[in-house]
């Protein structure tokens, strides 16, 4: 039975090893990811991100239980953007979730770093339509740290919930961090420390002040508190979940989403792709002897494109 | 009198010119970089990043008030990756080095994400270049926030100072902002808190477990403790700044790094001159169909690129 079959008739073995070869670009995936493609499309795809110390993972690993109590298979992908020299994630994302182990409505994965951003997004993507053929019914992807890589990644998700934590910086610090403008809901975590009301208040009046959204239509990004540890203010966070996901099927935005999530990751494949033939057909010595004559200073950049693209 | 025999020369207002046009990806840009190229190589590149609140900001100031000291020109390039939909850095990067404003042998710019991390890195890099062929004997590259952002742009640095502050998490956490792995040195701010000899001490642990810095040959990276706001530490930082510089020149890495660099760039623009192109071939009308059949599931992603590579 192909790899792609046996996936889709839930086998977990299979399931691990195709994710395997989605995150090494093996060309057997890319077989298996056109036969799984007409099976995707009704996963929930929930992006989940703030900066390291918030509890991000304690939050999605009280998601992925709750998610689970009303009878809803949970993948998650926790991806670690700011690795790229060690080329794993840390053992602590890999064991957290310890009991959720051996459910099989539980599927967990971490993912790393192992070239450009633009190939972790990628394979991040590749990996949601995966779990989504395999039949989750929500995707959690879990990003570590701030940045860049998070607002791409929130490119592949329905929602996206922000985690802030009180006393972690003021508000300017959160708009550095640029998080709130790809956020769908907001979440103060850590709620049971004394400055969680100020931090809440702060984000809603930035909210308030019209910050971002452009692209949120009419949904009115939401504040919450949770405690992680105990579970407080979780079933308000599944409520406001499922409620974001009902605005997006009623407003037509899902499908908006859907078709910007395609398009980038067509540009992404097809610059890859482009350039490789390009390199296949000039030769790496040709390569190489442009990067030297640019050091040299020789040449410069934009000679060396010119001269590469009309060969 | 060309853009770039301006900047030559010394005019300081054809110099912001130049570089919004580089910012813009306007033709001029690639013309007057094609110019100035011969003209690169001098300036030492310093990349200095760390997370929020490790008061980074303070530091590139008072380092480039140092270096000013020692009679050594400066262009200051702080980079805000985290927000693509305000589009711009926030008030706060403009004004924070008001006194060092009327200084001629300092210029000071801001620049934010446009669209991709990639365009980001390219257009940093370009930047970096305008102000080496300007004649500044130091480039400050400051990075807000923690990722890939911070791991390419510290490709364009020839030295990294990474700056943590106490008690802003643990070691794990610092581990997991991967930005040790990129560290020429290591610098604990706010270090008359009394956590920074723990904080600093767990650094030096963490490096002698020989964590990341496989590319650092032999450089064994410092930890450092400054006080950036009274400048306790700051000449120690600029000793340490100088001893990299010579052990990059005598080890050869200098050389090779600028290797690197150029082959990233050369990369980045052929992916996106050869889209374009493409682009250009098969017309917008025909990639948006493309889109709309994946959305469909009629197509998958895969036979998408096939057939608009063979097109």
């Amino acid at each position: 039975m192909e790899l792609a079959e046996q996936v889709l008739a839930g086998n977990r073995r299979a399931l691990a090893r195709l994710i395997s070869f989605v995150e090494d670009d093996d060309l057997a995936a890319r077989d298996a990811l056109a036969l799984l493609y007409p099976h995707t499309g009704r996963a929930h795809v929930v992006g989940v991100t703030g900066a390291p110390g918030t509890g991000k993972s304690t939050l999605v690993n009280v998601l992925a239980k709750t998610l689970r109590g009303r009878d809803l298979t949970v993948g998650v992908v926790a991806v670690d953007p700011t690795s790229p020299f060690t080329g794993g994630a840390l053992l602590g994302d890999r064991v957290r979730m310890r009991d959720l182990a051996g459910d099989p409505g539980v599927f967990i994965r971490s993912m790393a770093s192992r070239g450009s951003l633009g190939g972790l997004a990628l394979a991040t993507g590749a990996v949601v339509q995966v779990l989504d053929a395999a039949g989750f019914d929500v995707v959690l992807v879990e990003t570590v740290g701030v940045g860049q890589a998070e607002v791409d990644i929130a490119r592949t998700a329905h929602t996206t919930i922000v985690i802030e934590a009180p006393g972690l910086g003021d508000e300017v610090q959160a708009l550095k961090a640029g998080l709130m403008e790809i956020a769908d809901i907001l979440v103060v975590n850590k709620a049971d420390r004394p400055e969680a009301a100020r931090t809440a208040r702060a984000l809603e009046v930035t909210l308030g002040l019209g910050w971002g959204h452009a692209d949120n239509g009419a949904w009115r990004p939401l504040v919450l508190k949770t405690v992680a540890l105990d579970g407080t203010g979780v079933p308000e966070l599944m409520d406001a979940l499922f409620s974001h996901r009902a605005y997006l099927q009623e407003s037509g935005l899902l499908r908006q989403r859907e078709r910007e999530r395609v398009r980038g990751d067509l540009m992404h494949l097809l610059e890859r792709d482009l350039v490789a033939r390009l390199i296949a057909r000039v030769g790496e010595p040709a390569l190489d002897d442009w990067v030297r004559r640019i050091v040299e200073r020789e040449a410069d950049l934009y000679a060396a494109v010119q001269a590469l693209l009309e060969a």
